[in-house]
């Protein structure tokens, strides 16, 4: 899609440097070092002040500080690379077919599926089935009875959705996700393991992406909660009973064990734990492959682990750990020596 | 589905407190905070007792211990979780289809359905499949040649299973999970990788849970196999010739590497990582994220990682762990001087 | 398929021990515990010299060195295993039907199918779509617009392509795994997640495998680029615009975040996480569950985590790691004394 910069400015709330622009026109976006003339780039950081001169791009998105003196053509933001993810959206929107439901898809009779969306080939709709207005399933999708998915909600293709989940609207869902299988519970009897029903659901809220291969259990009885606007990486585990406050980010594989709770605007990095019937209050932030086995209740950044060295290090390193206890009970009776 | 008290106990073994409620009728589960009238609750934990008198439940499964001078319908179990999951099972059975093979499921005349099963659509089976009795398999499912799945298992959504592979009687299989995908073995030839022909299977015993997105490779040339009662979580992986004992339990996202032997009755928490070619004894009991890279001969838990801590704080301390040796060195040193 | 000693020594580059064992017909590979008339085994390692006269096998591939003085029919390689993957290559091929389009697969008109293929039941392939020849799809595979698929790959059930990808020449898919999903990229503007369209895509160069779950995100504008003859295990997820060189393998369940360069002939273990933005050179080698946060410049091996041990000792110990700096300062003081 084409635009103007005036354009630009105008649906993304930027400023444009100089009217004299506003009739050129965007085509695509492109990083600085390779961008030329009819692609937009973005500059966010002022050490690469010193490659405004070298880029081709016909307009580059400046913070207010790197456009100062600046005479080409910009867009001003006060968050360029917030600046730059809209205007990405708008020139490269994702694709969307014409309204159809494909000859291959199974739908039940009693699902309702609303105007405007588009049903992939091979795609399997139970009974009482809700898929809002304007909603795009790509193919090979599964979604199981008395589910919902709200309005505007993009699902990619092989994605399995078990019954009585609720997706929200505007969610993109990747493949091999699988939203609502049932969640680890079982009663051990006398050694062996006594499968627990998982009647609970899964509920997503609006603007949720949920990314390839990421699992998210139904609840054992109650539902598990995903806030508005909580974006998921690949490869996450969100065990039942989880809740996941708004606008909080996971990167991927990490794993959320049953019932733990998460706040609002917490980051977690790739590869961390987070144990079971916890709590981490909001804007909580966790370091890569760390394992989280307590309640956190001070906003803050949080870490576990080792760092690495080459391995011959490590192994002495690594024994040594397990001395550490006598260690410092060594070393506080020679304190107490001295 | 509705169950007189009197059928619970009859069906789950534990006692009715007194023969006046055995017509009263339950029709669901809830949890003891929001339970009403109709629902079955559960007691275990002792400290819980005050909270008794709250249940708005028509009844209550309880210890023997709690259930003294309890006056209101209860069921008396010594195992009330286990009691709870038996009655959670009767009263929400998984659902089941009539019998019926989907127009659009795709069957090789070689294959056999055994009677009493539901293959919905898309489906596709391969050449000498046997699927026993009332199997139930949802959609999009793939069954490679010759594999055979036990009576009574039920397949979710988008599973793949490839040949030769062996499915116990009353599995359940989560979506995506994969089953008999090739093992990871390459011989390495003058810096090349030359990729070793996975000719084994896989032989998944009875009652076995694989979670969603879990992934079981097939053998080398043996086979790999997990046990009668294996409960497997999401986004789990077992490599080539691993081989779990019964009733082992393994958390999500943990990683089992080829020909690892676990045995019976284990418990593995999540996002550990058990190396290839150890063997793990019987109650062995492993802690969340903990890499275990030696066999272990004893039964007990086991745990490897470090505590979580502020990231500042973690930054110094793992700086540090790489001066353990040093450190244990030096300690040493002023002991033999002191 | 059968094959006699003289043609799997001049198949595999392997020397036939003697001439008059050339028409022995070897019909299966085996262990060398099972191995019976008909089948091959292989030897490499010099320990089990002693087990060689009991093998049962009608051939076996062997050193030079296990070689000398053995009577009895013999392939003798520099690289025993490597020889034994060429011959059970050549023994047990994989399955490869007939050519055929399957009547439920869905084919836009645009897309061009090359000779030889298999194209499975509902299978999807959108429209700018390029399959080579001799390639194999198994089932419930989905690729999208324009992506392309180079001869001879072989790709397994619920498999799926997005757009604009690119797979090269025999290559090998497991199922559900996921190539092209979009990127984790994502603005924070006052707390919300402004989704950075990703709009590269993904190029996996010749001879590389993928495994079953395993996740490629496509690149942010750049493609993520992974090398020929590049090995990766289940589970996998490289995140957008990850690079990896030639020949590296990497087992199952480990992670590469953002823009991460890793060279040739890497070696990387299971539940590794290598962070975004840094470059590992070629020929390094990473142990298990190991974080690495910083680039490695030089080729060796590298490890991070603690040793494994009994839970109560464990959790003394690692307690006492987040007094590590302190106890480090306490015997510097300590040594100043003394």
């Amino acid at each position: 899609m084409n635009y103007t910069l005036a354009e630009l400015a105008s649906h993304t709330g930027a400023r444009l440097n100089d009217a004299s622009f506003s009739d050129l026109v965007i085509q695509a976006v492109a990083p600085v070092q390779t961008a030329k003339a009819g692609d937009i780039s973005f500059f966010a950081d002022p050490r690469y002040k010193k490659h405004l001169g070298d880029c081709h791009a016909s307009a580059v998105i400046l913070s207010e500080e790197l456009a100062q003196g600046y005479k080409a053509a910009a867009l001003i933001s006060h968050n360029p690379y917030a600046t730059y993810a809209r205007v990405a959206a708008l020139i490269t929107p994702a694709d969307m077919p014409a309204s159809e439901t494909h000859a291959s898809a199974v739908i039940h009779e009693s699902a309702k599926i609303g105007p405007g969306c588009y049903i992939g080939p091979n795609t399997v709709i139970e009974a009482d089935v809700v898929i809002e207005a304007d909603c795009y399933l790509a193919a090979g999708i599964y979604i199981g009875k008395a589910s919902k998915v709200g309005r505007s909600t993009r699902i990619n293709a092989n994605v399995s959705i078990y019954h009585d989940c609720v997706i929200g609207q505007r969610n993109i869902i990747h493949s091999s996700a699988v939203i609502g299988a049932d969640g680890f519970g079982f009663a051990n009897d006398a050694g062996e393991w006594i499968k627990v029903p998982q009647t609970g659901g899964v509920r997503l809220g609006d603007d949720v992406e949920v990314g390839a291969s990421t699992t998210i259990d139904r609840g054992a009885i109650d539902d598990t909660i995903i806030g508005n606007g909580v974006k998921l990486d690949n490869q996450i585990q969100i065990a039942h009973n989880v809740r996941i406050g708004e606008h909080t980010a996971i990167a991927g594989c990490s794993g959320v064990a049953g019932s733990a709770v998460i706040g609002k605007h917490c980051t977690i990095a790739g590869m961390c734990t987070i144990v079971g019937h916890i709590e981490l209050v909001d804007h909580v932030h966790i370091t890569a492959m760390s394992l989280i086995t307590k309640s956190i209740k001070k906003p803050g950044s949080y870490s576990s682990g080792t760092a690495f060295e080459d391995t011959a290090s490590w192994r002495k390193n690594s024994v040594r750990f397990k001395q550490l206890d006598v260690m410092s009970r060594r070393l506080h009776k020679l304190e107490n020596k001295s």
